[in-house]
């Protein structure tokens, strides 16, 4: 590709608006550009990288098994009035209507649509298990689009469904999955981790996400320094201390806190170990206990994991904090000023909040708590439960090894569905007995677009994307210099640029009349894996420069092994 | 692929709500399936044509230096109002609102979102000329989508636009773009014509269709007979009889035709030959006419040709034909009486009838005729103009051979749109003089998913499918016969089967515990084009069975050679 028959739209500022480090490269590279909220242009660069992104999905999704298929963007409503999720399912769910008034949504998933299809065109068991999947546009009316692409309303994703009569055969599929997609994250070059994850309202029996690891991720994950093991931290099981509870060695005593609103307060001004404080913490109930809300306690120094709390069966779900009045009205007293001990309300505690002991919690009397508190002797231990997120240094729960946090950007998921919706939709098919028999089903996404952002997180410097060599836009970029001047030079690009074209080799060829400073800065911003300098000086040598952008490691090659040189990179 | 694996999905039954062969096919073959009205999912074998029409339209153009990018479905509606169609497009254009009820449209069509692109990005006109394309899902609401995926909702079209300085260098992209889609139709082995087209109501100066040749086609195509010529006959000129004006040889008569309210009946009843009667049509006049409406009158074996019609200045754009009582009122009679003969209101009179003498027409009283007009003598002849289709013999407009009429399924268009959207939306670069400059732009469309459809009505017979070989969605059959019960042949298909497969041969390879006949049936209505029969008989002589899908051929091929054979073939 030559420049000057491209749009390279480079920026040299970074965009205002940009908070993250992919949306700003993203920007600046000219691979993006915002049209409205959360709605995004895939300029030649940017659909280059994409494109690559997908067909190595594309490919490892064809060599699992899984077939493609193209479902529509837009859906009719009476599909999902069927699951139930034409009420369940929030304003990200663009409802809308057609010229003749009839419903239709902008398909942010497709569920529906497969199963419908599948309960059409499968009648006998010998026709399962099957794996179908799309890339397809989806939309997500998102709250707040952010990011650039990592949190647009318009992405592209690989959504695939599997088909079964039965868990076995689920089992294996979505282990074929599972390899899949590490193959597809390994192929782009990617540091990624498969992470447990928790299978959320739908229940489901088991559930992984994949992560790219890169600091601004917004997801935590929990790796033991041991084991493989890795988790979501929403999902990291923090295991029950093995410590014994120590016999109390403090009376118990009211002290007047009137300025300690905060664990941080009450540490700091009576001199208390944050390990001995806790926070008690006020959620609405569920409508199976008799009471409107219920505490949840948790060491001081901790937080509340809101996935596990809301999978409690008193807990109301989805987790809702109870307001100040109420907590007030039930209670006599403020948040600040909460605790266990002569709680009119029933509690739950967290595990390692059950092996503390001449701990202080508030006194349910605004500024007063109580000191040296010890569970049995003042106030009775009663349900005892994983409530809090792990921390760096807790044993992992594989059993081997200690906790380390990582932050990661949820880049895929695969999740085992079971009979969710195969069950409402009637999707049946007749076993070998001849009965009908609701399929089970598997379902695995990739968020396309995202990985393009994911990537860039992990791979970029101060000067710009530093491309994995399988996902780079171009493979090589020739940078001539002066070559409007120098007809030697001029014809050295030339000639390497059909050269490498006749190759096979993805060339960006600066053909404009540009500084040579410009379009330094301009590959390195796209971040081309590979680049030749041509000019006239190293020319008298016999040689091209060739630069790596990766290590910036810049040598002398001579003219006449150029493309060889390069062949032995690229392979 | 294996079928056991697969969504082979065909259908013994042709559906009754498919009218047209092509859509027929598509769902006996099992390549598309119906959502909801103009929605289709593409199953596995028709998503293996599309994406191959895809590739190739990518390809071809690439290769004609075209760029691919990808802009968004959903586009905000206020680039629309710029350019005026947010009002002007009809319910075709699908309106929507978001979470926060700022207005979108589904976009049928990008000339707004790549126009306001490159008033963003293009500053100079060194960075022209610049082509860009897209393949991406279009969404128009159609008042009534039929036929399958020929007039369906959501499409997928590959759309390019060109930008430039001036319209020598529009000229040039426009030739190359007319080259690359002549290229990508031949590589699909279709039977096409480039025609020229109507410009329309957005004028622009040239424009050309690109019409899959097929009986079933709803446009028709006028050709010489001795040149290259065709047009759309929207287009085709009728031009001007050489023939003079012949002398009266009758008086004019007014006769009473009770019971001739046609054409047909007057020259049944009174053995006129229809050359010699007229038809005389009112439509809406334009505001710059004095009149509500306008006559125009053509021979009576004609038809108006309404953009002709439309584009004269006196008549009302859209054309509308005026009704029985505005006529009525006007006049004093009624279709079935009317001619040019006393008539209160202008007429334009089409070239043919300018040269007809001794003719008959209406004598604007109910039930009454005269006979044996002649122009000048009897009513004086005013404004002449093409206002008729073309017939087949008509000398054509090129001045060489006759016309000759053929049925076609425009696939693509291109058109030279001018300046029309870059003045409305100042898309304007510096020129070398450091002025600023409007842009010229040409617009190239594909219906990539139309494109299948039309390969079809082009090449099917009685049962089923014939796929040229390039969009075929396998290029091999293997069907083995018996392989359950006979090891022999199972091994020998698997054997092929991972032969043809690391040659890089498409194989779909029946293993379904299905008769030979429900395969052999299934492979010929899916249309691929080479088929290897493996049976125990054939394997007793060292051969197996090769059957040609277009031709019908089958021979008998040296077991060692078929791999050969079929390279040949697929050569």
């Amino acid at each position: 590709m030559r420049t000057s028959k491209y749009l390279v739209s480079t920026l040299k500022e970074t965009p205002n608006d940009a908070e993250v480090v992919s949306h700003q490269l993203m920007l600046r590279a000219g691979m993006i550009r915002k049209l409205a909220s959360g709605l995004y242009t895939w300029l030649p660069t940017g659909l280059r990288v994409l494109r690559k992104v997908e067909n190595i999905v594309r490919e490892e999704m064809d060599n699992a098994g899984s077939v493609e298929t193209l479902m529509p963007v837009v859906q009719p409503s009476d599909l999902w009035e069927e699951t139930g999720r034409w009420e369940k399912f929030g304003p990200e769910l663009l409802r809308i209507k057609d010229r003749n008034q009839r419903s239709f949504v902008l398909g942010p998933t497709h569920e529906e649509v497969i199963t419908d299809m599948i309960r059409n065109e499968v009648k006998s068991y010998k026709q399962l298990p099957l794996n179908l999947y799309q890339i397809q546009t989806k939309f997500r009316d998102e709250v707040r689009p952010r990011f650039g692409v990592m949190r647009s309303r318009e992405f592209i994703m690989k959504d695939a469904y599997s088909f079964h009569l039965d868990q076995d055969s689920l089992d294996e599929t979505y282990a074929e999955m599972h390899q899949a997609y590490c193959n597809v994250f390994n192929r782009m070059g990617l540091d990624f981790r498969p992470v447990l994850a928790d299978t959320g309202s739908i229940g489901g029996s088991a559930s992984h996400e994949f992560h790219v690891l890169a600091e601004s991720g917004e997801d935590l994950i929990a790796f033991s320094t041991e084991s493989d093991f890795a988790a979501n931290i929403e999902k990291a099981e923090a295991i029950a201390p093995t410590t014994e509870l120590a016999a109390p060695t403090q009376e118990m005593t009211l002290v007047d806190t009137p300025n300690a609103k905060t664990i941080a307060e009450l540490v700091e001004q009576f001199e208390l170990p944050i390990e001995k404080t806790v926070k008690t913490l006020f959620v609405k109930a569920s409508e199976e206990s008799e009471f409107e809300i219920i505490a949840l306690i948790i060491r001081g120094d901790h937080e509340l994991n809101e996935i596990k709390a809301e999978k409690l069966p008193q807990v109301a779900e989805p987790l809702e904090m109870a307001g100040e009045e109420e907590i007030r009205a039930a209670i006599g007293a403020g948040p600040g000023s909460l605790g266990p001990v002569g709680l009119k309300l029933p509690f739950i505690v967290d595990r390692s909040v059950a092996v503390m002991s001449d701990f202080g919690a508030g006194a349910n009397v605004d500024g007063q708590h109580y000191f040296g508190i010890n569970w049995g002797r003042d106030v009775e231990l009663a349900q005892v439960e994983d409530l809090r997120n792990v921390v760096e240094g807790d044993p992992s729960p594989c059993g081997k090894g200690v906790i380390q946090l990582k932050r990661g950007i949820e880049v895929g998921h695969i999740f085992q569905l079971g009979n969710n919706y195969s069950k409402s939709m009637n999707a049946t098919v007749l076993d070998a007995n001849g009965k009908s028999a609701i399929v089970e089903m598997g379902c695995y996404g990739i968020g396309c677009t995202r990985v393009v952002a994911a990537a860039i997180e992990q791979n970029h410097d101060q000067n710009g994307i530093i491309w994995p060599e399988a996902i780079a836009p171009f493979q090589v970029a020739i940078v001539p210099m002066n070559m409007h001047k120098s007809e030697r030079v001029k014809e050295a690009a030339e000639k390497l640029y059909a050269d490498l074209t006749a190759q096979g080799i993805e060339v960006l060829f600066d053909d404009r009349k540009e500084r040579p400073g410009v379009m330094f800065k301009d590959i390195e911003l796209i971040g081309i894996p590979h680049t030749v300098v041509i000019g006239d000086r190293s020319m008298d040598n016999g040689h091209f420069e060739y630069k790596n952008r990766r290590d910036g490691e810049k040598v002398p090659v001579e003219m006449d092994n150029i493309v060889a040189h390069l062949q032995g990179l690229l392979k």
